[in-house]
């Protein structure tokens, strides 16, 4: 077909902030399609903390990128050429399409999406791979009762945003934490959450105990060390930690567990590791309830979008330094 | 009534280990019973690690001793005298006497059992809040089903010992972690585990790794430290940790936290606190099977026996350097 395609490779095993020279950026042509394969151009890719974890080549829930591989990336795109009758030209798909500009594959590795009742982006966000992950990792790890006291870091971010609306929509109290006063802003005033705890200006264990003077039903953590261990000290009885992630501690090179964790033989809580891919067989129920929100206005889904796939290294650095606000997602081409 | 009462009171909040400097040995008279309570002659304290935690003002699930209140303490005797209904001299009960020769409380503080049943000493182990503790912890908070691999620390304590017991009754495979070979032969010769790995001679990671081969469904955690983390590092998916203790962690000053917890994530594992008194309702269903199983042998309770109110504190001290091997108590009286 002549197409020239724009990728990124895995070059190295960062330590710490993954950096551009863990990439190698390559142009290489197209190959044709074999039969059962969907040519994709890739529109907009999806940065995701977790790909930070399949960067490095510990024991992990997947495989980790091997060097030399195609980075690995969730995407949205417009399929261009087909040879599976499942999947059309012009039929607009997700994936996990790479850190590329075209993608091929089988068409049971893509699903279709309808670019005109959402945004292209929101179905990497609310309606994504995030929105899956706040939807299952709050209501069937967290298990909140309407009129608990919902905690949730990295509040701002693609997942911490939606599990506080969730709350919310469930008659809990939901209290974010997040990086600054914007951030804290949007939360509040944006999203609807009952407070946001600004832990670049607060103390957040003090900020923990003025906000939830009940203590935390349930903990829902994207970022683990210090503020894990906040929550931690605030548990109400009965209370249930979800890890979803720790992204303070992905560049650290030593993790560093939580010192009190015996605050869960105290308050007999429990903390629980989620994947959202377990709950694949469920996604359909999970979007239904997350469109009618978004329909109705009651859930709001925001995508912080930077242009341009010359740009990978540093959008992908943003997520760690947390200059992100809602889902960033690489905008790749137009159409 | 003329009795004199020997005791320990609390004198100081110990810095790492629990030192004789820490209490002060008093005697005192016994003052008369008023309506409706029951002098008891202390036959038997019952040494618990959980009572490190209640020399400690952190924090806790239970308020700390005071500093010159008696030391607190659960413990076997004979009623000497009684003002109540309820319970009539010559009863025996356990309860929470604390460290003293003769303990005054109300008959609802305090249980009568039958010594021609089981020996005193097995109110205090099997029988009592040992048991209790591994009846419920496993069962209720680990869940375990027939073919899982149930790994329990302090395997050759008055808890882990029964731990093990009870998931092989369930069908379980059971593998200790013990402190030396005598105990190690003791857990796997005597008390019929599986396995089980002598912390002090082997890896405990590379050994969990070899008596695991499809890892841990259940890990009952008495001591913390490093090997929690040899036991995160080798759950299988959907594994429970059930956090019951921390005795490596009591006396260190402060607390290290599990670096690789996020294993929880990976294994969708979960981690949960559990403290015995919350199960007090459910006593008598637990008591029952405990004495059913002990009566056909298929449990055993074993108590090691360290003689004269006088040795308190070097007893205690014995629970933290690993020199009991099941249930330490200190016998007072004869009868």
């Amino acid at each position: 077909m002549g197409l020239h395609n724009r990728r990124y490779r895995l070059a190295a095993r960062p330590a710490g902030m993954p950096a551009r020279s863990d990439f190698e950026f390559c142009e290489e042509a197209v190959r044709e399609l074999r039969d059962g394969e969907v040519l994709v151009k890739v529109l907009y890719i999806s940065l995701d903390p977790a790909m930070r974890g399949w960067m490095s080549d510990a024991r992990s829930y997947i495989a980790p990128v091997a060097i030399g591989e195609v980075m690995r990336a969730g995407g949205a795109g417009r399929v261009v050429a087909s040879r599976n009758d499942a999947i059309a030209a012009g039929d607009h798909v997700v994936g996990m399409f790479g850190v590329q500009e075209y993608a091929i594959a089988g068409a049971s590795r893509m699903q279709r999406v309808d670019p005109s009742l959402a945004p292209l982006t929101t179905y990497l966000a609310a309606l994504g791979m995030p929105g899956m992950t706040a939807y299952f990792g709050l209501l069937d790890v967290g298990r909140p009762v309407p009129g608990n006291t919902v905690v949730v870091s990295a509040a701002a971010g693609a997942v911490g945003s939606i599990v506080g609306q969730i709350a919310k929509i469930k008659g809990c109290r939901a209290i974010g934490i997040a990086g600054g006063v914007a951030k804290c802003a949007y939360v509040t005033g944006e999203l609807g959450f009952d407070a946001c705890i600004d832990y670049k200006g607060e103390d957040v264990r003090a900020a923990l105990r003025d906000r939830c003077p009940d203590g935390i039903d349930v903990y829902f953590d994207n970022v683990g060390g210090a503020i894990l261990e906040a929550a931690l000290a605030r548990l109400a009885m009965h209370a249930r930690i979800v890890i979803c992630g720790a992204i303070s501690q992905y560049n650290s090179g030593t993790m560093k567990g939580p010192s009190n964790y015996m605050s869960l033989l105290v308050h007999r809580a429990s903390m629980t590791g989620m994947v959202v891919f377990d709950y694949a067989p469920r996604f359909g129920e999970a979007a239904r309830d997350l469109a009618a929100w978004l329909k109705s206005g009651m859930l709001k889904s925001r995508e912080d979008v930077v242009a341009g796939l010359d740009n990978f290294p540093e959008a992908l650095a943003m997520l760690f330094t947390g200059e992100n606000t809602g889902k960033l997602v690489l905008k790749v081409a137009n159409a």
